[in-house]
């Protein structure tokens, strides 16, 4: 399924994950350890190049010749395993350098994990691989495991394959696993090669010295035989190289799914010692993975189901789902959970019905969830129904709800069986309820079909497939919505004033309300002439971020006589109660029309730059949570996508005989502001609007007020 | 751990679950099919009493004799298991009747899920139990398995045990299953079978002609043997044998796990033809399980985990969990997990971190997740870090999050083990990211230990034994909450003006505001005068239920002539828009002060009748939800359970510098509503308070908008 021309022929990492030659630095006799370990699961799982034990203590392992010094071995060497104590690490490498070595997986741990002088030797491991060439993954790394290239770079036990167990697969397409810790990297692959998942790579990163888990996202991404890739991710360092990975898998087709942990605090405090990253703020994490289609997990057995659907079905064309059932509780339970998802499951029409009836018992039920009754499994109803509404346009995959436990039969025939499956015309997914049997597995892999046992999973796996073959990446956001100027001038202190930011906005082009600041209480007649009654006064001072905490905000002013009155007020008040503050004046604003309450944000993540964030005010936002974020900048598609994805979008689109609203107007503010934070993210730190007002079509929006509030610059 | 005075030491269905003696009526030769596979069952399985086959086709099966009807066994027989075609069933009871037969367990299918004669011929069998005596489960029923007495009564193939597999049992205490499908009873057992789950009974309902899942429910209620209930609903019909089970569950401790399927339109058409049953409304049955304390789950493999830890461990006394790993990224993940389910991980004290630091390499993390790295596993640090928690007040559970993938070697000796999890100070949970092996689950079986395999089942079950510990079967609703009176004279017609409800409400004694029905034009001055201005006017009409579609509705009038320009108004746009409407008049209320908007309403279900419902008004319940139900009739008690259970419900205590709302009068009014649902069920169909503004504590509450829907009476 990979296209030929989005991947190229060569990867710098090619003589990584393929090497002719690989040195095992620290190799050991003792096959019960992980120095042992690395040499014999290399040999049992057939690595074909060379294989160079490096110990000065040994003539020889297991029959290969064992070399003092990685400089002994006088050869090409494209990948050196290194596990010998950390603080020798670094002269190893070195030695590996001056000979040419290509690329090292430095298994020890011991360094930056542990801080202090560790920490040091991992930096001195980074500038080696900067001014040798040499690529370097780890320290702390568990290797990789190539299975089309039979390269075992690894000491996890999932690879340790018996000679009687021959590998189980049913997916021709393959799974790449890139994980930054190795134990549930190789997790992963142990429990989707059980599924029979065929799979490119797992490579763990460990603590990316040098090679991050961008550098082989990349090169996943950019692989021909990876067709789906997992991530399960900690904390990204090479950031670049990530986005630029996750723009080409988005524009290449080629699905992503992402587990990110350290979202909860104590998750994220423990990330930041394990592989001494920082977990970061999950919101950017899945802002970044929102704009670029990946498939979120946060299950382990689910992320894996998700990848045995993307691998095993094509994607369907739509969200019409049939449940096929040999057991009434089971098919109810399979209907429930898919429309749980969202997912339809409409009822057949009289004519499948009449068809579907006529291959099963008179006790079974032809509607949708389609019970066809364990009988009708001898007389091949099971078989003939799939085949009816895979060949029919009434659904647009199928769910097969049934027990697979017997160690003996499968109620279909394979040579039947694999010519539907392998037409390819919608996802037929099967789901046992009882545990499956190894043998129905077994059976039902030489059809292409993986059986999958959880039914929540199953559900998420079918809704995740229908999202992702929907999804296409945005447009890129257009320069021309904002003015590109110098705002040196609005960025004066460390934080500014409602009327300066919103100065700040107009210089750009952001559409603001005609308010006036007073100063003086002279000013205020004719600022009250060129405003308008009613009008609202705020207090306007760059320490007074928030205005209502001092009373500092009045509404529905209908008189001059009340504004002057609010003037002095006004001003007494926010003397009295911030006497520290330095009061700029009065901002006079006309009264707002009711409208719909939007707030929209920018902010700064430390690994992913300028976010913008969208949300309805009030408890959508602060009790439901009901708000979403992206990369700064967005264009107007984009922004049309974040606001459709929030719970309360209804609100917008003429909820309860409402207008409906400005969206046209409001998505425009949205790339506005997102703009403004991308170019200028070196001097703005934050942006808020809130709210603004959006009116019905035609009638746009009003900013009531916003707060724009620099980059604090190092003081020299 | 079950209270034996709280159970019963003999049941009526004793002889069903264990009898002593079973005919097997449509016995059969064949060992393939499911006549033959009963007999197979039954014996393979070790069954101690009698078996009967009965045929008169054959003198004998299998070594046992034959008879040609059950009138010729000539002994007593407690349990007939009937496998013959739908037409002959009817005959063949009455005849098992005839002869004093117990019990009967119909097999065959083709019954009321048929519908027609079918049907009929259900409910005569059903007539039969009744008259009889004789208990009838079924039909299209796949009947029982009582694994203490040895009792195989079903054709599944789960029962279908090996000589050479010997059973894995890793916990002391039983779960019993109730399923009203078969395929997915025997399913739910066949998954905790394979985690170590001990098992009192496993009972299939099918269509419940006699016997339904209530009447097993109570079974398992009061048995001895059983810890942990596990129920599959499609729909209850035994309903007040269901709900007094239900409460002797809840009064007695014994956790209930309930998976309620039906509940999608898609579901619940199924539901409605699969066992002729009715899905029912999803938020009634979820209403009663919440009474009862419930353990809720929609997943087949979380309700297993679930019951795992019921059975596995002792109720956690808090919410505080320790995660020790030896994966980092397991731990970080484990952490996340927990800490998405509302539990806490809090970090170690420092004497504890230290200890822990003492037992690991310098590269693992004594903070919590704590990292103990695979090093510490050999040095015996895994178990004493275990240990040190476990016996330590820190943390209220422990979950261990490693892998056991090795098929010679756990990182654990059982007879360290063993002692710590037999101790039940706390529940320690193990859960594995790779596949466990079928020998870590052996070994770890014998210390008493569930291997757990899916993280997301982890994470629920861990919060639902957390929340399941703090569970108190509320206070019964207290009867003088109001007044019990006639309300004949107020439920006249068959709909009812806002006044009219609101009179009905004072006549029991619900607080209702000081409000004026005008009729005439000339009462305004007096009616005015009386309530007081600003006022609010609406019209009043039973056929008007929606008095702002009609525009009837006027707010904040401050004059006497604005009144009476209000009042013509209302009346001549009422007459004008809905001219067949018969107007009552207006009603002059005084204008609330702005409070906390809240909707309480009444409604009937058909299975369980009356239901009290609460939610916040607006966008929370549209959008979100955000409502909670429970059968009515409730006391305040439980009405505070109700309003803690809103995700909104952070807006009545304080939110954002507000005033703490009058809890005290909302949960008096929500049980006083409750109560006058459920004394006049055959009368109120519905009642909708929407909205009652709460105030600040000591204010109490004003209900602004009423509406009393009684129950339409059957022309005669």
């Amino acid at each position: 399924m990979s296209d030929g021309s989005m991947t190229s022929r060569t990867h710098p990492l090619d003589s990584f994950f393929a090497p002719s030659s690989i040195a095992i630095i620290g190799a050991s006799r003792d096959a019960l350890k992980i120095p042992g370990l690395l040499l014999t699961f290399l040999r049992r799982n057939g690595f074909p190049g060379w294989i160079y034990p490096v110990n000065p203590n040994y003539p020889n392992i297991d029959g290969l010749a064992c070399y003092p010094s990685v400089a002994d071995i006088k050869q090409p060497i494209d990948l050196a395993i290194v596990i010998i104590p950390a603080r020798v690490v670094l002269d190893a490498l070195k030695e590996c350098a001056a000979v040419g070595v290509k690329n090292a997986i430095i298994i020890s741990s011991g360094f930056a994990e542990e801080g202090g002088d560790s920490a040091a030797m991992q930096d001195a491991i980074a500038d080696l691989a900067r001014t040798s060439g040499m690529r370097i993954s780890g320290p702390n790394a568990e290797g990789f495991y190539n299975e089309l290239g039979q390269v075992a770079a690894t000491f996890s036990p999932t690879v340790d394959v018996k000679p009687d167990a021959p590998r189980l697969l049913a997916t021709q397409r393959r799974i790449g696993i890139v994980a930054q810790s190795g134990g549930i990297g190789f997790a992963i692959y142990n429990r989707a090669r059980a599924l029979g998942i065929a799979l490119s790579y797992v490579v763990s990163a460990g603590n990316e010295a040098d090679l991050g888990a961008g550098a082989f996202f990349d090169y996943m991404v950019r692989d021909a035989s990876t067709d789906v890739i997992l991530l399960f991710l900690e904390g990204i360092r090479d950031t670049e190289t990530f986005l630029a990975a996750a723009e080409r898998a988005a524009e290449s087709g080629k699905p992503v799914i992402v587990v990110k942990v350290g979202r909860s605090g104590a998750g994220g405090r423990a990330a930041a010692s394990h592989t001494a990253s920082m977990a970061g703020w999950s919101a950017a994490y899945d802002a970044v993975f929102a704009k670029y289609g990946f498939i979120v997990s946060n299950d382990l057995d689910e992320a894996v189901a998700i990848a045995a659907v993307l691998t095993a079905s094509p994607p369907p064309k739509g969200d019409r789902v049939a449940v096929v059932t040999v057991s009434g509780g089971g098919g109810i339970w399979g209907a429930d959970v898919v429309s749980s998802q969202g997912l339809q499951v409409p009822e057949l029409s009289p004519p499948t019905q009449a068809a579907i009836r006529d291959m099963i018992p008179s006790y079974g039920s032809p509607r949708n969830p389609i019970d066809i009754t364990a009988q009708a499994v001898h007389s091949g109803g099971l078989q003939k129904t799939i085949e009816l509404l895979a060949q029919g346009d009434e659904v647009d995959a199928i769910l097969v709800v049934l027990s697979l436990s017997n160690e003996t039969r499968i109620p279909f025939k394979i040579d039947e069986l694999k010519p539907l499956i392998d037409a390819r015309r919608k996802p037929i997914l099967f789901y046992t309820y009882t545990l499956p049997s190894h043998f129905a597995r077994t059976e039902l892999a030489k059809a292409g079909v993986v059986v999958l046992s959880g039914l929540s999973h199953v559900g998420v796996a079918m809704r995740r497939a229908v999202e992702r073959a929907k999804f296409r990446l945005s447009a890129p956001a257009v320069d021309a919505a904002i003015k590109r100027i110098d705002l040196t001038r609005h960025l004066v202190g460390d934080k500014l004033s409602e009327h300066d930011s919103k100065r700040l906005l107009a210089s750009v082009g952001v559409s603001v309300p005609n308010e006036i600041l007073v100063s003086h209480r002279d000013q205020l007649h004719e600022a009250i002439a060129r405003v308008g009654l009613p009008l609202a006064m705020k207090i306007q001072s760059a320490d007074i971020p928030h205005k209502s905490e001092v009373g500092g905000v009045r509404l529905s002013i209908a008189t001059e006589r009340d504004a002057a009155q609010a003037f002095d007020d006004l001003l007494a008040r926010a003397s009295a109660q911030r006497p520290e503050a330095t009061l700029q004046g009065v901002l006079l604003t006309p009264m707002a029309k009711r409208g719909v309450e939007i707030i929209v944000g920018t902010m700064q993540d430390a690994t992913f730059g300028p976010m913008i964030m969208v949300g309805f005010g009030g408890v959508t936002t602060e009790l439901f949570k009901d708000v979403i974020y992206r990369p700064a900048p967005v264009g107007v598609e984009e922004a049309v996508t974040m606001l459709n994805e929030l719970k309360a979008a209804p609100l917008l689109h003429g909820f309860r005989g409402a207008p409906k609203a400005d969206v046209g107007a409001l998505t425009t503010l949205i790339a506005q502001i997102s703009q403004l934070a991308a170019w200028h993210r070196d001097e703005i730190a934050e942006i808020e609007i809130n709210p603004v007002l959006v009116y019905p079509v035609g009638d746009g929006t009003t900013i009531v007020d916003a707060l724009v509030v620099p980059v604090v610059k190092e003081k020299i």
